[in-house]
């Protein structure tokens, strides 16, 4: 086994200025730090993980900054990252941020005190330049920007995709729900939707909503119903509220997808077990999150010609909230 | 600054003596090292956080482990704890185990590695000892034992309870599902169930089943109606699978709770959002994780007359799936 004495023989210097660059403490030349790091590094000199993150700055941790794993969405998003980064050797630091800046802040710092060797962020407020001064590699997930390299699926044509099927299927009264404005994905598909239904020839009122918490979904459900009672069509703002508006939808007796007909967004794992079993809008959560850990670790080993704008299909998923004809 | 030779010349040795306890490199004799450890204590030496963790052995990490965040349970326990521990400046790694014990010892090793000062497990192998050489501070979550302090939730009385509630409304033909042998606290509630049905003066039938995965829950709900197609009471093995049940029996064509009574477990968050709204049996999840998190900090800072055994209470939630009378 390489030991410091050896480093130290190979640099030319003392064990205590070994020491000293180790641990960052008291004045060592910039060209004696040098010589130092050139004899670990040809030394392979590998004392301990703890002690090899002082002076390569390197450690196995990665951090992982999610608005909200309660969110059925995410857990599927962050089970995918964990299990690539793994196989790679590589652990996760995670952090929900409830869409809140100073949390991310803090969030951010602490990963950076922590030593990750990079981050995956569902973020945002990546407009606000809070990770700019980041000295680590950035990946962004389900969000998109020119910036940094990111992963997210095409949500644009997400909410055209849903639009397109409920007129396909004979829908002529829709209601678009808008998600949260702060979530620019919630946006994308938004504006998709609104592209599809504004060259229709159909009348659609649109509902805007501000969260995503299972707590208001039947809220946004009672005052659907309650703003438009005759819709015939529902593109809900997820798969948790859309499967409140059937279940709202069924206790005032209409019948789905005779009478009205509902459309989710996500697919998450709960919304084949809804009854009936909701059609959806699919983005690949598990596989969005591994490509985002991929992306990371290549990042990471600065591998040559990386792919750093990701973009995800997302798909029809046909369940029985929409006609089958 | 206190520096590395202010170290030395307090514990009467060489710098370069105090750099191989630093680094744990090279021979050091054990009362040598006693020496060097209590000059850097009283000194409060302090070069940087990555390297007090090499000879404090403290960071501001704590270790996660559970069997799948993906599991709707899992995420109100992480943010339980994640938001209780983050109050202390501490910060979390996050392992799922998939209830595998060759994935939860290689957790096990990476977190102590990563210098955790503190873990908190939701593990099915505490018997196998795995956690004996484990130096520092562990909460078991969700799972108890002798052996060390944990929180979970009473599941003996819940399984009474869902058992006697159904007696209760009048079913008479209950079926029991019975959750997978490997998780203890499964078993807890289903020997529970038992004790009532026995002493109950009502035929009763037990379903066994190996899996909580939403794959598997539609299967399940199948094969409980091809077993049983008469019984007029079902205590899920879990929520997702209640909701699951809810649904076959609709499509089944069975008034819910006219002909069929159903009572979940775990109160996750969704429960509320099936039709009918499933009656169940609540854990306090993100409370759970909240105790967990203040008895693992309290341990790390030793405080003293710690209560080590934490049983969380349960209680049954009566929605539609339930007579009412």
């Amino acid at each position: 086994m390489i030991t410091i004495k050896d480093v130290a023989r190979e640099a030319g210097v003392s064990v205590a200025t070994v020491s000293r660059v180790l641990n960052e403490n008291g004045y060592v030349g910039e060209e004696t730090k040098k010589k130092v790091l050139k004899a670990m590094n040809s030394l392979n000199y590998s004392p301990n993980e703890v002690a090899r993150s002082l002076y390569k700055r390197e450690s196995k941790l990665i951090g992982l900054l999610l608005p909200d794993i309660t969110n059925p969405f995410f857990p599927q998003l962050a089970r995918g990252i964990e299990d690539t980064v793994n196989q790679s050797g590589y652990r996760l630091l995670l952090g929900n941020s409830d869409e809140e800046l100073e949390k991310e802040l803090d969030y951010i710092q602490t990963f950076v005190q922590n030593n990750v060797v990079g981050m995956i962020s569902a973020t945002n407020h990546v407009d606000q330049n809070i990770y700019d001064a980041l000295q680590i590699p950035l990946v962004l997930l389900d969000r998109t920007t020119d910036q940094y390299p990111s992963v997210y699926s095409d949500g644009r044509e997400g909410g055209r995709l849903a639009a397109r099927t409920l007129v396909d299927k004979g829908a002529r009264r829709v209601t678009l729900m808008k998600g949260p404005a702060h979530v620019k994905p919630a946006q994308d598909r938004f504006k998709g939707a609104v592209d599809v239904l504004s060259d229709a020839d159909i009348d659609f009122s649109v509902l805007a909503t501000t969260s995503y918490s299972f707590e208001d979904a039947k809220g946004w459900a009672e005052e659907l119903f309650q703003k438009y009672p005759n819709t015939d069509g529902v593109i809900a703002s997820n798969d948790i509220v859309g499967i409140a508006i059937i279940h709202e939808a069924l206790r005032l007796g209409k019948r789905i997808p005779e009478d009205l007909q509902i459309i989710g967004y996500d697919d998450i794992p709960q919304s084949s077990l809804s009854y009936p079993p909701l059609s959806t809008i699919r983005q690949p959560a598990y596989e969005m999150g591994q490509a985002a850990a991929e992306l990371l670790l290549q990042t990471i080993k600065k591998e040559p010609g990386i792919e750093t704008k990701i973009e995800m299909p997302v798909e029809f998923i046909e369940r029985d909230t929409t006609r089958k004809e």
